[in-house]
Formats: C-alpha cells, sequence, structure tokens
C-alpha cells in the first residue's frame, strides 16, 4: 500500500479486520508451521490469561504467539499485515495503563522465548538485550562485575525490558538517573511493513532524526521492538539511605523542595503518606510510627565522602522542617528493609482494601503542597479513601484511590475522581502520566495537555510509521468523539 | 494538501519551486508588510552573509526574514507554503555541517530578534527562551544566582540555542551531562501548515510520542522551533582541572578508558595531539611542552570531597600509563587558561594552515588508539597533515585535516579522506558524527551507517511532519543516486 493509498490519520478504530473464525483458522495454521504448535496459543481457555495486565482493563487476543528470534517477529508481522489485524506486543503484563491489552483482538506477541541478554561491553558500558529479558535479571547479571542497570520500576522483578522501553518506565532513582529514555541508546525493530531495520547505536547522538526517542515510550503503536542496546553503570562507591519521619505533608513537601533547590539531587526521594504507612505496617513492618503523617525514603549514591556530606546537608533540612526523627540505615540489612515498605506498598494496601486504582500525575515540586491538598479533597468528595506513595523527588504523584467494586456506582466515582486529579495536575503545568503510560486508561486526558494541533502532528507520525494502525490500535490518542469526556466502562 | 495527496517520500529535492523574480517581489513585499522594512532583506549585498555557515558549503537565500514573534514565524511559513517555496532556521550561522545552508533558495528567518529569556524559575530548575538567545547569555545570566546551562559547545559564545537544538549539539562537557537533547523538555514550534504547537513541557517524560526528543537534531527539516524550555543546573560546588601530558597518544587513549573503565566519570576529557599542542601554544600559551606528544585536559566538579578523591584517583591513573607530568590548575585564572587553549584550537590552527576541515566522528572508546592510528595513516596516504582536539572521554573524534585549496586537486584529495575516516568510524561501530550534524556534509555518509530500510523510515517521519518538503529541503538524507557516492564540490 503506497502512501497516497494510505487512510487518514485519527480514523484509528476502522482500518483493520475483525478476525472471523476463518480467518483465525488460517492464520494458527501458518503460525504453527512458523512457531511450532507449542508457540501458538488460541483456544479460549488459553487466551484467557492475556486478556489483561495490571490496568483495569480487558481484552482478549485472537492468538498469542511466542517467537524466538527477529526473524519470527518479521514474520509474524507480515502475516497479520496478510489478514489485516491488529497486532499487540506484551512484556510480563505489569502494566498499569492498558498498553498490552488488544483492544480490539487479533495477535499479542509475547516475548518470553526471546529473553535473552545477548552482549556485555564492560568497557564502553553497553549491554545488548532481547525485550523479553526481565529488568532486575540484567542487574544480577552485571552485579557481580560491578556494573547494573539503573531503572527500576516497582515490578523489576518481573517486568521486562522490552516493556519498560514501551512504557518509558521510571522507578525511584529516576530522579537522579532519568527514565528509560536516558538509559537505551539503539534498538532493532520491525516496522509496519515486516521489515526489520535498526535506530540509534553504540554512541550517543546517533546522526538524522532520533528515532530511538520517539520509539522508547511509543507504546508498541510505532514497531515492534525486537532488540536493545542499553547503557550500563557501575555500581556507586557508597549508599546511604535514611528515614524521615513527619508530622504534616506540609513539611515533607517542602522538605522536597528544599532539598533539591539546594542542590543536592539524592539518587531517590520517595513519600509515603499516613495510609500507606499504616498498610506497609501492617505488611513489612519496618518500624514506622503508626500516628506520622507522612515518611520521606531518601537515599544518596556516590563517592564515599559525598554521600556523607549530602547526607548531612539532607538531615539538617529535614530537621529544619520539624521531622520528627531522622533514621540512617545502619546496614544493607536495613536499607533493605526501608526499601520492601516501599517496593511493596501497592501490595499492602490490598489489606486495607478489597481494591485501588493508583494514578500517575506529574506536578512541578513546588505544587506538590497544593496537589496533594487537592487529591484529597477531591476523594473526600467523592466519599472515598486515598492513600499516597511516590516519587516526590520528580514530582510524580500516585494516589492510591481504596474501593470495592461491588459497591454501586463506586467504580465511576473512582474514576471521575481520577480524571479530576489528572485535571488539577494539568492546569499546575504538570502531566498526566510519569511513567506508566497512556495506553487506554489515559487516552481521553490526553487532551487536557495536548491541543488538536499537538495531537494532529503526533498522529501524522504515528501513520508514517504504522499506516494501517495495525499495531496496538485504538490507544494512546482520544478516541473520536471522547476526546474530552470522561471514559465509561 | 490532505495526506492522500502528498507526494511520495524520497522525493526530496523536486517537490518546491525556485522564486522566480515575480515570486520574489509579491514576497517581499508581503513580507515587509508583516514585518516591517528593515527586517526583510533582499538585495543580493544584504543576502550574501547569509550564503555560508562555518562549514564548506555555500548556497544564496533569495530572501532573509527576521521576525518578533511566533506569530510571525508562523506568517512567515504560510506565506512561504503559498508560494511552495523553501523556509530554512538559522542561529548564529556556526554550523559545522551546512545546516543552515539554504540549498534550493527561499526564505531563511534569522531568530536575532527573538532573543529573549522568557521565564526562570529557580525552584523547578526551568528556564524558557526564544531560539535565537545566545547559548552563553543564559549562562550570564544564570550565574549570579548560582546555576547554569550545561550545554557548552565550543562556539557558544556565539552559537544560539535554536541552533543548539537544531543541531543537537554538544561540548566539552557532554561526557558526564549529555548533549543538548539531555538538556531540553519541551518545545514550541510552527508546523508545516503554519500552524502554532506544543511538545513535551515542564515534566520529564511528556505523554504521547516523544516529538522533543524526535525534533532535537532534526536540523530545521520537521518544523520551525519558537521557543525552548531547557534545564538549568545548580553551578558545582566545586571544580578541579588538570592537565596530564603524554609522550604517546596509545598511553593518553589507554588512560581515557582506564578512566572511564574505572568507573570515575569526569565532566568533561579532551584530548590534543602534538599539531594542535603546537598551534595553540603558539596562539594562547599555556605552557605545554611542545614535543608531548598528547595532553589530556580532565576536569571534575561536584562536591569538595569527591572532587578531591576523584581527582587523586585520575593522577593515579594517568601516572600508571607513563604521564610525563599531571599539572593540576591552582585556581580559576590557570583553570581559565587551560580552557582557552582548548576553545580556541580550531582558531589556532589558523596559524599553521591556511585552511582546515574538522571531522566529527563518534567511536567506542576502546577503539580510539585504532581508529587515531586510522585517522594518520588516511591523512598520510593523501599527503595531508592532521591535528586531533576532541571530546576523548565520549570518543568523539574532531580530526582537522589542513589544506590549501589553492593546490590544484587538494580539497578533493580532502573529502576523500575525511570520508575514509567516517567509514573507519562506521566500520567499528561507531557513528558518523557526534555533534556537528549530518547537514549538507554528512548526507552521503548516513548510508555507512542506515540501511535503506533505516532510512525509510525517517523519510516516512519527514514526510508525515513535513509532506511539502519546503523545510530546509536537499539536507540530512542522501540525495538520489548519491547514496554511497563521494561528495563532488
Amino acid at each position: 500500500m503506497s502512501i497516497a493509498e494510505r487512510p487518514t490519520a485519527g480514523t484509528t478504530a476502522s482500518v483493520y479486520e475483525r478476525v472471523t473464525p476463518e480467518t483465525k483458522e488460517a492464520l494458527v495454521r501458518e503460525l504453527t508451521q512458523l512457531l511450532g504448535m507449542r508457540h501458538v496459543l488460541h483456544s479460549p481457555y488459553d487466551l484467557a490469561l492475556y486478556e489483561y495486565d495490571a490496568s483495569i482493563e480487558r481484552g482478549r487476543p485472537d492468538i498469542v504467539a511466542f517467537p524466538a528470534s527477529t526473524e519470527d517477529v518479521a514474520a509474524i508481522v507480515k502475516c497479520a499485515r496478510r489478514y489485516h489485524i491488529p497486532v499487540v506486543p506484551r512484556g510480563a503484563g505489569t502494566g498499569l495503563s492498558g498498553g498490552a491489552i488488544p483492544r480490539y483482538g487479533g495477535i499479542v506477541i509475547v516475548f518470553t522465548r526471546m529473553n535473552q541478554i545477548l552482549e556485555i561491553d564492560y568497557e564502553n558500558l553497553r549491554a545488548v538485550v532481547q525485550p523479553g529479558l526481565v529488568n532486575l535479571h540484567l542487574s544480577h547479571a552485571l552485579n557481580p562485575h560491578g556494573f547494573y542497570y539503573v531503572p527500576d520500576p516497582s515490578s523489576q522483578r518481573s517486568c521486562t525490558i522490552g516493556g519498560n522501553v514501551g512504557e518509558n518506565a521510571g522507578g525511584p532513582h529516576t530522579l537522579l538517573y532519568g527514565v528509560t529514555t536516558n538509559h537505551v541508546l539503539g534498538l532493532e525493530l520491525v516496522t509496519a511493513e515486516g521489515e526489520i531495520a535498526e535506530v540509534g547505536g553504540w554512541t550517543y547522538d546517533a546522526p538524522g532524526y532520533d528515532l530511538t526517542g520517539l520509539l522508547i515510550g511509543s507504546e508498541g503503536t510505532l514497531c515492534i521492538i525486537t532488540k536493545i542496546i542499553v547503557r550500563i553503570v557501575h555500581l556507586p562507591e557508597a549508599v546511604k539511605t535514611m528515614v524521615a519521619i513527619f508530622d504534616s505533608m506540609q513539611d515533607a513537601s517542602n522538605t522536597v523542595t528544599e532539598i533539591i533547590a539546594h542542590g543536592v539531587i539524592p539518587a531517590a526521594i520517595e513519600m509515603m503518606d499516613q495510609v500507606i504507612l499504616q498498610a506497609v505496617e501492617a505488611d513489612t513492618p519496618a518500624g514506622y510510627p503508626l500516628d506520622a503523617a507522612a515518611v520521606l525514603l531518601i537515599e544518596t549514591e556516590g563517592l564515599y565522602e559525598s554521600v556523607e556530606e549530602q547526607q548531612q546537608q539532607i538531615v539538617a533540612i529535614c530537621e529544619k522542617h520539624r521531622a520528627r526523627q531522622v533514621r540512617i540505615a545502619a546496614n544493607e540489612i536495613e536499607r533493605q528493609r526501608f526499601w520492601a515498605g516501599r517496593k511493596n506498598a501497592f501490595g499492602a494496601v490490598g489489606r486495607i482494601s478489597p481494591e485501588f486504582y493508583v494514578q500517575d500525575g506529574v506536578v512541578p515540586r513546588t505544587q506538590l503542597p497544593y496537589v496533594l491538598r487537592r487529591v484529597n479533597e477531591i476523594c473526600q468528595h467523592y466519599g472515598l479513601r486515598v492513600g499516597n506513595v511516590f516519587h516526590a523527588g520528580d514530582g510524580n504523584l500516585h494516589p492510591l484511590i481504596l474501593f470495592d467494586s461491588h459497591i454501586p456506582g463506586e467504580v465511576e466515582r473512582v474514576r471521575q475522581a481520577g480524571h479530576e486529579i489528572l485535571q488539577v495536575c494539568a492546569d499546575v503545568g504538570g502531566s498526566i502520566t510519569g511513567e506508566h503510560g497512556v495506553g487506554i486508561e489515559k487516552q481521553a486526558e490526553m487532551a487536557l495537555i495536548f491541543n488538536d494541533t499537538d495531537l494532529r502532528v503526533m498522529q501524522q507520525v504515528r501513520h508514517a510509521c504504522n499506516p494501517d494502525q495495525l499495531f496496538n490500535p485504538g490507544k494512546l490518542f482520544p478516541l473520536p468523539g471522547r476526546c474530552v469526556d470522561m471514559k465509561q466502562l
């Protein structure tokens, strides 16, 4: 199909075919021939596992395929293209915005078999990995040699680097080191035509357009990524982790602002409020006082001397803002205990609520006190409890709205509250997502921060790379007629 | 023009019109009405100044326009669109690859009047600037408050931030802090349709496609940038600068590799070889021994204690690799003297050669000794002298090939040598440009590191944003029929 014949951008939802039983039969036959019977799933029982991710969205694929190589991926894409049906890439399904949900069916490509570290070059600080590699497995391989891979989403024990690239994932240590896009230098990919291409490379600032940057965070809508060149870095000489306990959120927020404004950028500054503290304490006791209003978990790293100096400065700032107590981890075991509470916070909330909905707004740090107050007001208005656990240093909020979907109308109230929170974030010059992506969840909210021209430019790029809209259709952009409406289940 | 009617990607050079005398008259009338007589140049005498930049390319515009606002830029683009003629944005004309040369005439937009700092937010570490702002002027405004803007190309006293964004400019301190793209968070721009749009924003990781990243380094081929949101950072508490003198390039190169592999990342590691040293010493005496084979200029910065520790480690590594001497700047005056030699190196070469041609390849650091040897062999083969002054820490080479264009055949030999050097860089897994851009100069060499599919994907993106190819036509991509040929003057 030449460019001249391509459908107009914006008609996202109507250009591919639904899979008929006949198509499915033919596809299964072709893909089985290509990949072997064990690597193609098509029964309703098998497919059920792939109809959800960690979001609250659902969508069943028609077929799930497990390629073993880039060439397999290219063949699958060509096959899908021939039948004009959607293709959705999937890592570990830990995404929070529905990015891996096959909204309109089609083929889901799962990268379980493409999970290898292909190359590690310690001297030039690079590694080449396959998209199905579990995030933490890379650092496990690097650690004995004194290196690690920086981006550390809370799900890093299960999420894949391919998925991280798709969503431009963050983590607590983005404050000092940036998100996934700051750690990926090059990609191998399969285009909409089923061709294999490479973008970026071994060096910074590859010539021509920075397509590596464009593709990171494009949520599977532009191409299928099959190989990733990442930066690796030395383990820091020293790490100091401390916990500062506050009697008010305002004091904790002001502490964050002053630490950053002081020019001391820690590796991580995480905040947990009382609701979260109580849940965490019940689940993974770290000795937090249950009546504290907020806790900051602050980590500095670098050379011994600088870490020591930073720590003293941070303690002084915490005390200036009336921290009730500042505890410094005496050893690695205590440090791990501080972090365990934070990393398991989402799970711990399961103890105090049957369900929760996590939002992912970003605001300028100086707006944190105001926005946190508004989050509470909004949730109160809808009669909902909310806990906050988030990357305070980045101004990246994660309000967890607690709910029970058995209560009539509760889900709608939760969605409405989530929407209003994002509206507040957008109003203060922030953004509707820090690291969880847009996916299905925040399509409507894209219109809060981008106008029609902005969105049209993005759509043109999508159209250029993916003219038939077969890659992950129905994602990322507001659907026609729903631009500023609230989504309804 | 709808997408369906757009010309096919790849027909770069043929889709716009040449400016006829009648068109020019009409354009001058319209633009004068819009901008005022003083802000539209059209006489051959006035235009001559804008037919070159710091590269060896030439091309005369038909009209030069000086907008005062984003709305002016939008009106100029709409005007150009109506007459279907090229539009080329220009900063200070310091570019080394011909990015600002109007290859096929048309309107050159110069941003001299859009040179303001619009906003500085010290607490959230952001500034908003116009594209015509001179790079160093931003740091001058920030310094008294204890902040600065990181990217520091050697031309920073004259180059503009808009130009830096267009070329994704680097500088000595990219080693620790990255290039322009790592310091720009959002852009306002004018599209090919003359509409005003915004991409990115105040926060990291804006939702949707990372168009900010895509546009940075796109060399004016996708849109015209009219406003830039940049990161600002605190001035470091301490800076230590040292110069290490070596009797062999090999020792100096191995020192660089070991410093980085040791996990100590200085803010900058610059290398100068004997040819450059002798030129620099004649121009800006810094006391370098004239018989030294290579000098490393190394700067570390951060907290007092960590800088002290880093410095000791670096000195030890230099000595292990047989540094003849390591000098540490005793004060800011001596530090400035060390840097003056480096920053004026290109100018100083004027003392030993009537002309020079600077290349800009990147190689993995571990390949430096091999590639430097090959650079010398290639230049010897063509009977040319070459000096090397470059960002060694990044593996970003800048061989300066000395020549005299009055000697018949010399320019051709220089180009051929330059091409072969880039071929070597590509062969060892490096890149054809580190920070100077592709422009006109390295169009042919794009084919050394990208295959047809890679280039087609980039062209599709160009086509999506700039369907009529009116923005900076004839740049960045190999021209038809010249993909792997050498360029001829």
